[in-house]
């Protein structure tokens, strides 16, 4: 495969910045080839403004975005990155998490690359618009790659953060799926904020038996739009009287304590 | 009331901008003092770099930020945002919704602003860190006002894109609540892509009658971590059997389709 590995670490040697090191080498190893875009190194740019569109006046961003992409009109360093993307035959995003979430640079690669007539408010010949199960990303697999300070616990089902899959799902359903991937559970590197030397190398060692997966392992089941779902709701007969955001896995997935992975793999056997 | 309001317009002509001038007026009439950042307008660098914490050679982030916080070393444009921030009873986050979070620019204010020794990495003069229900924010109110193109429906219980206040946990609870803040269910502007004058006036009308109850409507009724949580779990007692971001809600808080708001009302009663 062709992998596109996207990553923002805070400096050139922390944590984050060494395991992608290691995780781009593993792939290599495999036989895949890898692009990278450090973008702190790149230096980019995460705001967007009236000047990636060459819009006057009133910004109405979707908008103008439309109209940029359709006329070629986007700036070289965001077309730079939507070629890399399809390139790419699997996405992975590698970030620290910072307040459940991306570092700000990393959620402004998003917010500049994804746009409206690239990875939304893009139409299929058929008439539908391209979105949750199909896109730009439409059969390209996707991966998470987060780091954390606190122990797996506190992202477990129970956990006082918050289940993983679900703090994640503005970006793995929200953003990846949305744009048509094949999203795989979030690959979580925790106790990030105190890990010794050792912890490093064991931390490298399970990336590397994760991304052995990549090509194969079993997606996140989520429901795709055109199927499951009428006029922007689940349909009356799918997942009948379920709500939240457990409500959009197939097969009423549930998540059992210190069994995540395994649970998932079983759904989807 | 002193209100800080931090807005993230895309433009200064953009439906977010025009909000955020109603709704800091609609909160002057009812006699509340306000402070605004608007970060674009501030030039706001979203950007977490050595530079914010003066460390040469490596940095772990929480750690250097700890010590620069200690030390009132941090650079002057953060330190700006958190003096408005203790000085303030309540704070509103507005933003219109990109790929179901923040625009890069208002992460990256959390990033900058919400370093350690100020929201987190904070023990108590007991010795607990405070965190989940007690922190900075601890006293303040919080409300996130989002746009978004879609419609309601679609951020409903069996919405596609997933229940707004599941969606935004991250920011809810993992950033706001976390830091100790009264969180308010978040205030939603739907079609936002697509709106006339007469939505625009009609989502400021909307917008007016949701802030008169800033000061006294019931908050999210999140669950405290000295209280309902062990070891960064839930206690086996609480929400016995339950795993999901509702767990984390007490009274087992159920959305009802259409009447999110009220259903959060009748519970905290």
């Amino acid at each position: 495969m062709n992998v596109l590995w996207v990553v923002a670490p805070p400096d050139p040697q922390s944590l984050t910045a060494t395991l992608a090191v290691d995780g781009v080498e593993a792939l290599r190893e495999q036989g895949h080839t890898v692009e990278v875009s450090d973008l702190p190194a790149m230096g980019w740019n995460p705001v967007v403004t009236a000047a990636d569109y060459g819009t006057e006046g009133r910004l109405r961003v979707s908008e103008a975005a439309g109209a940029a992409s359709a006329e070629g009109r986007l700036p070289a360093d965001v077309t730079a990155e939507q070629d890399k993307i399809r390139r790419a035959d699997a996405l992975v995003l590698h970030f620290p998490m910072w307040w459940f979430s991306m570092p700000a640079i990393m959620k402004g690669w998003i917010d500049r690359v994804f746009v409206s007539g690239f990875a939304y408010g893009v139409r299929a010949p058929e008439g539908h618009t391209r979105r949750y199960g199909d896109g730009i990303l439409a059969g390209k697999r996707a991966l998470v790659v987060t780091s954390t300070g606190g122990p797996a616990a506190a992202f477990g089902p129970r956990g006082v953060n918050g289940e993983l899959d679900e703090l994640l799902f503005p970006i793995l359903h929200g953003t990846l799926f949305y744009a048509g991937a094949t999203v795989l559970a979030p690959h979580l590197v925790p106790g990030a904020d105190r890990y010794t030397e050792a912890d490093a190398s064991a931390a490298a060692a399970d990336l590397r038996a994760r991304l052995a997966g990549l090509e194969a392992d079993a997606p996140l089941p989520y429901r795709v739009e055109r199927e499951d779902y009428e006029r922007l709701e689940l349909r009356p007969h799918v997942a009948t009287g379920e709500t939240g955001l457990r409500a959009h896995l197939r097969e009423g997935l549930m998540t059992t304590p210190g069994g995540d992975q395994q649970a998932l793999t079983q759904v989807s056997a």
